[in-house]
């Protein structure tokens, strides 16, 4: 019951758990982090892959035999962020790109004209594009349109915590774009994360809500089953909400009265 | 990092899920949702245990090896209560008891004067005794203060599906009360259960959230993993939420700026 | 329209707002607050009462031509409510008093069982009686039963500016109590005093939220006029929530396509 | 104190609600609308301008001696949306207009591209353009920078009484954006007017709230005090949120104990 295979972007996954490896404190932490949530890929940013390598995270994940998803962080405009997948294409002999075009260090909001002029560069140039965006069904409509490989929609500003602020825009997206909708940022707990499966995403992508808890490890393993409650959850059929109590027990047959 | 015994009125449990088995449509079913939530412990009414007998549900819990908890679901007074936990400790050799007085059949809601008044009589007879009750953290003292085993307040009214209406109340009630702390109706998908633990719960407790769900087995499992992820995201010591994102990604030593 | 008056505990009043004096920095700002918000009644702690003489409070409200209302505040027992009532009854010449019998200074919670005592002996006695409790429909219906001349829910605890925590469980309260529900305490600004209107409260009691605000008697000019206006909106019968856009335009007979 | 002028778009206001006549079912009741709600201005369809014109609409506003703002309700480009604002011009011999540019039917969502497409385009035109948007901070930025007039950002989609679904975001642009934000849609009853305010709007734009309300006139007179309490309790600075009581009253000095 719990198997459960999906295709994203051209590859087959097992885990519905995407992680970020920003914010982790070493390659150590990272690769126990990746063990304990059964993720298939990893993400790094590309503006600080010297970095990495430096750091160890990349072989730490390559040891790990989970997949790389480059991502543009950092990259403010469409130019930068082309340029950048660019590098990451040729550094790690991969097709794919986490596309993060934001508008500024203070909320790391996406800049969504940027993104959607990036978006449509790099389709052109064969990319399979995954982009970070809002949570504005119009704007998912245009990521589709040119061509992405699915959408990812934020739950709240990258790092915040505060879960996902507008369950019911991310309701319409899941309800209408046929690609995989992937929830991307604002993850705090492990019930955030069953939410975003809940509303119908096909998975969810979290970095600091790991990296950054008190015990990375134990989140990660929280986050993994939190993923798969909440897509089993959806699957299963909730039963329906009311406004006054409806009886567990039946009513007729009592004894005693 | 995943084996977690708790000791619960005297037991000692594998599992933070315990199950009803109200609304369940077959024993069949019954005891599928047994093996899929991993649960130790099941309860039953017993105002409806001929009908419970007749249909097989008792001898199906018993069959899965888990303990029987009878439960005075139906009961509208302490004196019916109290009877009705007499009655249940004779029929199944059991010393402890879900305590549930109500007020009424459209809401379910406890009547907690009467709910106290059943639990002091009950614990002064031998019984363990855990009681049905609001969100209200001075009634909760009082459950303590007369001996109950454990307060389990309702997230909404039974049967609802709306899950934790008040999470304030029960994190009030968890910072509280050193006693277990049960959350027990209301619950409706895998996110209310993973954010009962989260707010420090020690266990949950859900039927219709199950039984009456389209697939109840795979809801089963979805409680499971839920329960499991929330108690650990509570461990693991989640971020603070933060108005501002705050970089997953170090903006130092950044290539390509 | 806007002219309404009501019946409250047999006094016959212009407003829905009835006002505090807690917390208050002076006798002119209590003045200027009392003008702002256009209440008729003023409710001021017994407790304190040679306090709030010595202070002024007592002259002040006197002056303003409204009515006092005594409270228990602070009182832990039934017992020590008792008292207090009856104190204030002769020291001030009214039939009425706002019972609050409290569990400990640190939540302020009502403690219901000696609330429900309480409010026996007083109606017993010949008060008028309006009781501070919890926003338990259960209670409510015990507080009616003992023959209250109103119920006083909490929004959430007193001062602490988080609203109205649990508005399903004011709502049912409002659907079955025929008596007037009164929001008492919790609630922070405007938006708030109006939620409870809209959800079916006959007033709203408020004391912080006015008398700690930066600029006291302008909040007070804004709660008058958000309880005004959470009034008439549950009159006027808003428009049903959807999921999906409604256009208010009509889409038939346009120009230009 | 609550008189309180406000500059808009080159006009000085009293009122800061603006009222839209679309789902409203007559001249008459419109009349009487703007009548209670105070506003200063009112927008109409100018795709539906004919049908407007016929039904006696136009004439009701200026008979009422408010502005008229036209809008572009119902269109679907940039292009068509600058021909609608262009003949509106013309037709009206004003220079303002709220620009709607829809993706779809369905959903009414703002298309964010073609927003600020057809906005720099009738900024270089010389109009006054006051954007229906998302909520979306970065296109907030994009909307100031080519030279809007004011930001219209939705609280939820047209119609849908939903309120605001995410006041973070709300809150964002209050905070950054220098001209006037204006909540824009979705608004279902007076508390949900009084927030917008309350996270720091300039004012309130809604319609189908008030005209598709059971009582049209007196859901005006709910949204005008509504706005102002709302107003006001931004400026009185309200307490701050505890997740504890707060006692109201001073806990030294009492007597009785």
């Amino acid at each position: 019951m719990t198997s459960d295979t999906w295709e994203f972007s051209g590859r087959n996954l097992t885990s519905r758990l995407l992680l970020g490896s920003g914010g982790v404190s070493s390659a150590a932490v990272l690769s126990a982090c990746i063990a304990e949530s059964g993720t298939d890929v990893v993400t790094v940013s590309m503006r600080r892959a010297g970095a990495s390598a430096t750091s160890g995270l990349l072989p730490a994940i390559q040891a790990a035999g989970v997949e790389v998803l480059p991502n543009t962080a950092g990259c403010r405009t469409a130019r930068e962020a082309v340029l950048t997948a660019q590098l990451a294409r040729e550094a790690l002999r991969t097709d794919w790109v986490k596309l993060e075009v934001i508008a500024d260090d203070r909320t790391l909001l996406p800049d969504v004209l940027e993104l959607v002029d990036a978006a449509e560069q790099l389709v052109d140039d064969g990319f399979r594009v995954l982009p970070y965006t809002t949570d504005d069904l119009v704007v998912a409509r245009r990521l589709r349109d040119v061509g992405c490989a699915a959408v990812m929609p934020l739950g709240s500003p990258i790092g915040s915590g505060l879960g996902i602020r507008n369950p019911h825009a991310i309701e319409l997206i899941c309800g209408e774009i046929e690609l995989p909708v992937v929830l991307d940022a604002g993850l705090g707990t492990a019930s955030d994360a069953a939410l975003a499966m809940e509303l119908g995403c096909s998975a969810v992508l979290l970095a600091t809500a790991v990296t950054r808890a008190e015990r990375p490890e134990l989140m990660a393993a929280a986050m993994r089953d939190a993923v798969r409650a909440g897509r089993a959850a959806h699957d299963a059929g909730r039963i329906p909400r009311s406004s006054l109590a409806r009886a567990s027990s039946p009513t007729t047959g009592m004894v005693g009265r």
